[in-house]
């Protein structure tokens, strides 16, 4: 970094390729190759790229207005974007705070949490409880209401300090239980924490549906929700699904939440929203809480400069009539089985895969260096990033990640394409990854830490 | 809020009108009003609406590509914008990493401070220090770097604390001194912090070079920042300058900073960066912060998911080629200079205005109930909302704001107009800010709360 370029790079020492235009599910870069977008960037692109009817949409407002401060114009975009997202979202939940992305959505519910408590006469409530091996973004706020401890290692001393409960992880039980015949001790994880802090000083839990990035794609117990929903009530605790992933039909269903008919407080959404076109992200909120405002006649002291910005939510409302018109959301769910069966079928016997899991077209492989055991690879090896590496060779994006079980041990891959994935391209999906894989273990084997 | 929109306003209880367009420093509303843009939403239209080169420009890139994901990909809009912003920054600040707004601009200069000391052996490092009356954003780290009480107010406890130092006030200096002759004790006072909680703890001071919304385009002592410097350079604490407001061409230069000389270690920009089209932010970076991640071949643990978004990059590197062109920057102050002069003609004399102040197009007027005394409007006249109000309905847009002084008393409005606002247009602007503030006074009046 520093000779060729003044982008300050996630990895300055990866040597990015220059992307040249989308075309559906494929990124293409100026040298002419081709990648399929298995991945949709991080889980963003659920349409696909260079969609004509969304970059006509895009177009045709900005020759009205690119911009007007939500602090003195509404727009149109913004009406018909909330509008849209009140009739999709689970009951309740008829109010969208827009902001420009995840981590400023997840900001914004914990801060509405404590507002809320605050009006409610509550103020000693401010606490968020979060579980771990989760993500909520990368703000110190966000960061703090997380457990992911790869991303907060050495930022510790600037996040504040509350109880994190244990995450759904059936493959690996955290209670050493058998799924089948477990009592969703990880739900009651949560009232144990609360009870330990005071729930007199709870404000909130958060959690992801389907946990994204840290733990690939870990769909909770049946149970899971509901339990959590009823403690979350049995305590005044408020409840925040963070659905930047999940959301926006990523699971087969509009929101992850759905599965369990479970409706939250807040709801927080943003890289599907806008499937990536223009930044953007936004928080739901629930008519009870959107009340006590409005009967208070309180403002939400809040705010960041591009709330509802017009082009960015024309962006949302276009992907959502491309969803809807499309079915998407269907295909969605229909594919995801499709990927999953396929997922299964190449490498339920591979000796180093040891779960698949997923929802929809959003699915985690979990590798391990020995089934039996679920013994992971050592984290030196960096048997994710190999994998990784390999399928980008051969023209794959996926979502490599290690620290799956603790934060440091454990690797997977996140599969995430956009929604009209094909049949005959999921095969392909599944070929190049079984490939890729082989690869990575090929790679170790050569160098003597693998048998 | 409820019946009619499923928005969650920034005041439920405003009624905003609805924008249909606009047009270079004008808003039409969907009922034909026309109003004069005189604060650029809020500090953000630097260039103005409706620029048809910057929409060329965008819809030239949605042909191309959309979104691809960083951590795949670079993109030709973010190295160019990245190129630009090294050939315009202060010497040294030759790394941009791209964000998506001003508070994520902030959390990620605050992030990369704390990981630079943690590379640099010195681990203890991580409290950031700002001033009393200053604003840094919303998100719960940037808020916490910030004092701007009525922001914090109900999140103290979420909040963590460290120590604030005076602002740099002349018009109510907090030293009680005359600024004609002073020591800029407010600049030591800096030391002062430092010292009292102890160098070894301290990461980072950060600031606004000329406040903004909070305290009214408050413009420091000459001497301010190269002392500020010195200091940070004696404790080894880095410097952040956030030019969230100030940056790319608002007060007559490329940067503040630039005005006394002084370079920063870290620079946030965002509104002016891409003018509004597209939320964009930024963090530039020195080359010896950037060279300490890759001498030791590290990653900064941080990033979000639009991180250098090709249509933003596309923006902002459209927006600064029309400043270029256009000498917009050299336009900011000469039309600042007017902008003054005009202020001082209309309002020197005007028993309610207590001090006008600005750099280039960015000029605070600060009201007071008494002259002689200096003695603030009471807070609950609520006098900057009733002359925002009668501006609005005159068609100028300003930015008004309370709690000037302490976050509870003063009040003042901010201008901040499109570079490209002629002379004609600032006596206009001026007329109808007179002619607002008269009407303020007179309601007051009416009701009996002013003789």
């Amino acid at each position: 970094m520093g000779e060729e370029t003044n982008v300050f790079y996630r990895n300055p020492f990866a040597d990015y390729p220059m992307v040249a235009r989308g075309e559906g599910i494929y990124l293409v870069d100026t040298k002419g190759k081709r990648y399929m977008d298995a991945c949709g960037g991080a889980v963003v692109s659920s349409i696909g790229h260079s969609v004509r009817e969304v970059v006509e949409a895009l177009k045709t407002q900005l020759d009205s207005c690119e911009f007007a401060h939500t602090s003195q114009f509404t727009n149109r975009p913004q009406e018909a974007l909330a509008g849209l997202l009140a009739e999709l979202a689970p009951g309740g939940l008829n109010h969208a705070y827009f902001v420009s992305g995840g981590s400023e959505a997840v900001e914004s519910a914990i801060k509405m949490a404590r507002a809320y408590w605050v009006q409610m006469g509550r103020p000693e409530k401010w606490m968020v409880i979060g579980r771990e091996q989760s993500y909520h973004g990368n703000t110190l706020g966000a960061l703090a209401a997380g457990g992911n401890p790869w991303r907060r290692a050495i930022y510790e001393p600037m996040l504040y300090q509350r109880p994190r409960v244990a995450p759904c992880y059936c493959y690996r039980c955290p209670f050493k239980k058998d799924p089948a015949h477990c009592a969703i001790e990880c739900a009651d994880d949560l009232e144990r924490a609360i009870l330990e802090v005071g729930p007199e000083k709870i404000s909130a839990f958060i959690a992801e549906p389907v946990v994204g990035a840290t733990a690939g794609a870990l769909v909770p117990h049946d149970g899971y929700f509901r339990r959590i929903r009823e403690i979350c009530d049995r305590y005044d605790v408020l409840l925040i699904a963070d659905e930047v992933m999940t959301g926006m039909g990523r699971t087969g269903k509009w929101f992850a939440m759905r599965h369990w008919g479970v409706v939250p407080d807040m709801l927080c959404v943003a890289k599907g929203l806008a499937a990536g076109y223009v930044p953007i992200g936004a928080t739901l909120v629930h008519d009870r809480i959107v009340d006590t405002f409005t009967n208070r006649r309180n403002v939400f002291q809040h705010g960041h400069t591009y709330m509802g910005h017009p082009l960015a939510a024309a962006a949302g409302v276009a992907v959502i009539n491309y969803i809807k018109e499309h079915n998407l959301v269907d295909k969605s769910a229909k594919m995801g089985e499709e990927l999953l069966r396929r997922l299964h079928e190449h490498l339920d016997d591979h000796p180093h895969v040891g779960d698949i899991r997923g929802k929809g077209l959003f699915a985690g492989v979990e590798f391990v260096a020995d089934r039996a055991t679920r013994e992971p690879f050592e984290p030196e090896l960096g048997f994710k990033q190999l994998v990784g590496e390999a399928a980008f060779k051969l023209g794959l994006i996926i979502y490599p990640m290690a620290g799956t079980i603790d934060g440091r041990r454990g690797d997977h891959v996140l599969i995430a394409p956009p929604f009209i994935i094909t049949k005959a391209q999921i095969g392909r999906l599944v070929e190049l990854l079984h490939k890729a894989i082989d690869k990575a273990c090929d790679t170790l084997r050569a160098a003597g830490k693998l048998k």
